[in-house]
C-alpha cells in the first residue's frame, strides 16, 4: 500500500509536442431536456465536507439569529452533540452538488417543492448527492420543456440527510454538443417515504438569555404578518459564495457566459437562488425562529424575479398555521410564508401592495392582479418552534 | 429525552389563510434614548463560537502580522495551549454582540474607554455578552442624548474575558415604534474590578526568526513615529464581515437603510468602526506588535470620520510610554497612540499635517486647530511586548 | 513560567507626550537589488497554519473540482490520513510567506520553475518559508536587474513540503530608505535534492461516483486540447485573498501604492498572480484533474499579462506527454500545459488564436509571431492521476 515517486527535473516540453486546434474537445456539464430521461438516475460529482468554519460562515454571512447555528454551547445546552449545520446551508449544498447533472444547461429554476430535512448534519460530515428525473414535460421542437426531478443528500454513513423535488426548464440540444456522460452510480437510489426526524432534545429549556422573549410559538397566530427590519445590500461577494456551496452554474460567476446569453438573463451575472433564499431566511430569522429548533421542510418555492450584485433584499413573513408537534407539548410546529423583495424595504413593499405580496406570482393572473415586480421570491415553511412554557 | 417528528406531506396553504395588513407587527431593535434607563442590564442574543479558522479568517482579512494570531505552532512554543484569537477580534465581537440592545438605535459610536483584555480565548470557546447603562445625558428634546454604558465579554465558563466603556450617541423614540424586550438577564452583571490576567508564556524565546530583529520592547522609546508603509483598499467585502463578527445595525450593510437617513450619515453603507480599528491595527502591526504576547487595553479609542467602501486606509504610531512589566524582565509594556487616515498614504499625512495629528481631535477646537478630515480613528494601547534579551 | 499581569486603569497619555516629526521612521519591507546577495539565505516571517476550513475555502474560491480537496471522506477512502491542502494552496502560501523578504519590493514575478510538492500537508500542519538567493544579474545602472531565488517551504516537522526557484525583477535601492534587516535564520538552509514523494494510497479505486467517467489517465494522450467551458470574473474579493494567502506585498490591495506607481503597473491594485492560476487550476480541474491523486510540479510558469477585479479568466489545456507512474500500474503522469485567457472565452480564444496560444509568449518574438494580449498565463504541470483500469 503506498505510492513512491521519485520528483525529477521537469523538463520543459511544450515547444516540442505540436500542436493541433483539430485535437480539442469541449466538455459541457449539465443536461439538455432531450439528454434527461425519466427513471435516469445521476450521482453527483465530488460531494461535500461540513465543518464548524464553514457552517458558522454560511450562518453569518447569510444574516442567521438563531443561536442554534452560530453558538456551540447553546446548541450542546439543548441537546445536540456539536453544532448543527443550518438546515438552509444544507439544502444550499446539496442542490448545488446536483446542479453539474441537473441544472447546468438549465435556463431557469421553477420550484422547489417537498423539501424535507430528515437528519442534523454536523462538523466532520460529509454529503453527497443523488437525482432521479421524475418527469420530462416537452412543449414543443421550438420551445423549452420542464423536468421535475427529486434530489437526496447523503451523509457518509449513507443516511438520508435533505430530500426535494424541483422543476427546471431546460432548452433542447439541437446542434449544440452533447455533455459529458456522468459516472455508474455507486448505490441504489436513497430516499425515504416515511421520514421520522429523530432529535435529541432535552426537555428543559436552556439559555434563555440569547433569544428574544416574544419569539416562541406561542407568539404566533394564522394571519400575523411580520415585517422584517433590515435588509441586506447582496455585492459581488455573490459569485465567490456561489461555489462555495458548490454550484457550478457559470450564470452566476462568469460575466462572459451571463453577457452571452439574449434574452432576460443576459447581463450580470444572477446571484443564486439558494443564497438569495438564505439572505431572507436570515433576515427573517430574529422574528420568527431564534426559537426554532428543526426546519421541518418547504414547499411552493419560487424565486419570480431575479438578484443581482448591487441589490438590497428584505423579507417578510406570514404565519400560515401553528400545531403542536406530535408528542411533544414543549414545542410547536409553525407553518410560515416567506416573501423576498428587492430594492425596496420591506415595510414600504407592504404600504405598497398590501395583501397582494401575498398571493403567489403564477396565481396572479388567474385572480386578475398583476405581478408584483418589486417581489424576488415565495416560499413556505415549517419549523419546530419552543413554547414559552417549556 | 429527544422527539420523533414524522414528516407528512408538506400541504401549500397560503391562499387558504386570509391576508390582512392590519395585522402587520414590525419588531423593532436597538434602543431610543427614552429606554434606556441607568442601572439597566441586558444580557445580549446570540452568543458566538470561536474556531480556528474564524480566527485565522478575522486576522488575516485585517492584515495581522503577529505570528501569535497566525501560527499555531508558534503559539505553543510560546506557552499557549493553542492558537489565541486575537484581542481585536475579540474586541469586535463582544461590541458586536451588544449591538442588538445598545446601539442598533444609535446615531453614532462616541467612543471606547477602557478596554481590558482579561483572558484569552480559543478555539471552541462561546462568547456571550451583557451590558448595564452606566449613565444617561439628555440634552433635550430636540437633541439626542447620550449614553455611557459598559459591557463585558464572558466565555462558556462565566469567566470574563474582556470589559469596556462606550459613548454612544442616541435619539428620542418620539413617536416612533417601540423597540422589542429584552429577555430576563441569566446571570449577575458580571466584571472584574482589579483584573489579574494569567498568561501561560514560557520564559524562553521561540521561534525568533519568525519576527523581525528590531521590533522588540527595546526598539521603541518615548516619541517614536513609527509610519506604517503599506495601506488597505476597503471593498464592499466589509458588509459581510459585518455580520461575521455579530454585529446587526444596518447602517453597515442595508442601502434602503443607509441611503433614507438624512444628514452626514446618509449615502452609502458604512464601514463598522470595529473592522477600521482592526484594518489599522493590522497595518501596523508588523512594525509594532509582531513581539507582543498580549494586549492590555485600549482607551480614547474615537472614529473621527466614517469609511466607506472604495476607501483605502493607513496607520502611523507614537510610542507615549515603555515601562516595566511587573514582575518579569523578559517582557515590558509599551504604550502607543494609533492613528488612522484614510485615502492618503500615512507617510503624506504626516507630511501634511505633522504633529497635529496625534492631537485629539476633540481638543482641536481648544487648542485653535482645524480638525483634520483625513483622519479617520485615534486611540492609545498598551501591550506586553518581548525584550530583545529575554 | 506563566506571567501575572495587573490590569490598572488605563490613564490617557498622548497630550502629555510631545510630538516631534523628525521622530519619525518609516520601516521598509522587501530588498532592493543592492540588498540582494547571492548565498543570502531568509527566514520568512510569521508561518501559516493550516486547517480544514482554510484548506476549503482556498479549493472552493478557486473552483477547485477534484474531491480530494473538497471531501474529506473521499481523501480517507483513497488513503490519505485527511484531506490534504491542496498543492496549489501550499504553493500560494509559501511564495506569500516569502514576498516580505523576497519580493515586497521587485517590480515583476517573471516566472516560476522547478516547483515540486514533496509531502502533503494537513489540517493543523503550520508552515513556514526560506529563500536562498541563487543569482543577480545586473543590467547596468539606470535598469532594474533580476533575481534568481530558491524558496523552500516546512511543516512543523521541518520537513520539506514544496520547493522551487523563481526569477523577480527588482530595480536598484538609490536613494530610497533601506529596507528592515531581516532575522537571525533558525536552521540550515532546508531542501531535497533527489526527493521521494510517498504517499499512502489505497491499490483499490473508490467512490468512482464523485468523479466523471472520462478523465481518467487513459483518457489523454500527448496534443489533446481541452477547453474548458466555464469562466470566473474575478471581483474585489482577490484584495482581501491576498493577504489570506500571507502575501504582503500593496501593488494587491493598496489603491493609494498602485495608484501612484507610473508605467504599466499604475493603476488599480493587481491580482496576484498566485490567485490567478489558482482560479484557471481550478476551471481546468473538471475536466483534467479531478482523478489526480498528486500534483507533481509545475515548471515554466509565466503571467504574461495582469488581471484586475473585474477580469474574467478563463482555461484551456493541452497534453505533452502521459507516462507510466514508477513503480504502479495503477496511475499516470499526465504532464499539460495550462493557459490562461481573460475577457475572452476559452472556446473563441482557440478560435481567435489557433495554436498560437500554446507557444510560449517570449519565444514569440524568436519566431516571428505576435504577442497575445488576451492572454494572461502559461506553466507546465505534471500529475499523478489514477488510470481507469484500477
Amino acid at each position: 500500500m503506498g505510492i513512491s515517486l521519485p520528483l525529477t527535473e521537469q523538463r520543459e516540453m511544450s515547444a516540442e509536442i505540436p500542436t493541433d486546434p483539430d485535437r480539442a474537445r469541449y466538455p459541457q456539464y449539465g443536461r439538455y431536456l432531450d439528454e434527461l430521461e425519466p427513471g435516469q438516475v445521476f450521482e453527483h460529482p465530488r460531494g461535500f465536507t461540513f465543518d464548524t468554519a464553514n457552517m458558522l460562515h454560511f450562518a453569518r454571512t447569510h444574516m442567521q439569529a438563531n443561536p442554534l447555528y452560530l453558538n456551540a454551547q447553546y446548541a450542546r445546552a439543548h441537546g445536540f452533540p456539536d453544532l448543527p449545520a443550518s438546515p438552509q446551508m444544507v439544502f444550499n449544498v446539496t442542490l448545488s452538488l446536483g446542479v453539474q447533472n441537473d441544472s447546468e444547461k438549465a435556463m431557469a429554476n421553477l420550484g422547489y417543492y417537498q423539501v424535507q430535512f430528515v437528519r442534523p448534519v454536523y462538523p466532520g460530515d460529509s454529503l453527497r448527492a443523488f437525482t432521479r428525473v421524475l418527469e420530462r414535460k416537452d412543449r414543443g421542437p421550438d420551445k423549452p420543456g420542464i423536468a421535475r426531478i427529486r434530489t437526496v443528500g447523503v451523509n457518509q454513513h449513507d443516511q438520508v440527510v435533505l430530500q426535494y423535488e424541483r422543476k427546471i426548464m431546460v432548452g433542447w440540444r439541437g446542434d449544440r454538443l452533447p455533455t459529458t456522460p456522468a459516472p455508474e452510480v455507486s448505490l441504489e437510489f436513497p430516499g425515504e417515504h416515511s421520514p421520522m426526524v429523530e432529535l435529541p432534545l432535552h426537555d428543559a429549556p436552556a439559555m434563555a438569555g440569547l433569544t428574544g422573549p416574544n419569539t416562541y410559538c406561542d407568539d404566533f397566530s394564522p394571519g400575523d404578518i411580520i415585517v422584517h427590519a433590515n435588509g441586506r445590500t447582496i455585492t459581488e461577494e455573490h459569485m465567490a459564495l456561489t461555489y462555495l456551496v458548490g454550484n457550478s452554474h457559470p450564470l452566476h460567476f462568469d460575466r462572459i457566459f451571463s453577457s452571452g446569453l439574449s434574452g432576460k438573463m443576459s447581463g450580470e451575472p444572477i446571484v443564486y437562488g439558494g443564497l438569495v433564499f438564505a439572505w431572507l431566511e436570515g433576515l427573517a430569522s430574529r422574528d420568527v425562529s431564534e426559537h426554532a429548533l428543526w426546519e421541518l421542510g418547504y414547499t411552493e418555492g419560487y424565486h419570480t424575479q431575479p438578484a443581482f450584485a448591487g441589490d438590497t433584499v428584505g423579507a417578510l413573513t406570514r404565519i400560515l398555521a401553528v400545531d403542536d408537534a406530535p408528542g411533544s407539548g414543549d414545542y410547536g410546529v409553525v407553518t410560515m410564508q416567506l416573501i423576498g423583495v428587492k430594492n425596496i424595504s420591506a415595510a414600504a413593499a407592504l404600504d405598497k401592495h398590501g395583501g397582494d405580496l401575498f398571493v403567489k406570482e403564477d396565481a396572479k393572473r388567474g385572480l386578475g392582479k398583476e405581478k408584483i415586480t418589486d417581489k424576488i421570491f415565495e416560499i413556505e415553511r415549517r419549523l419546530l418552534v419552543r413554547r414559552r412554557t417549556a
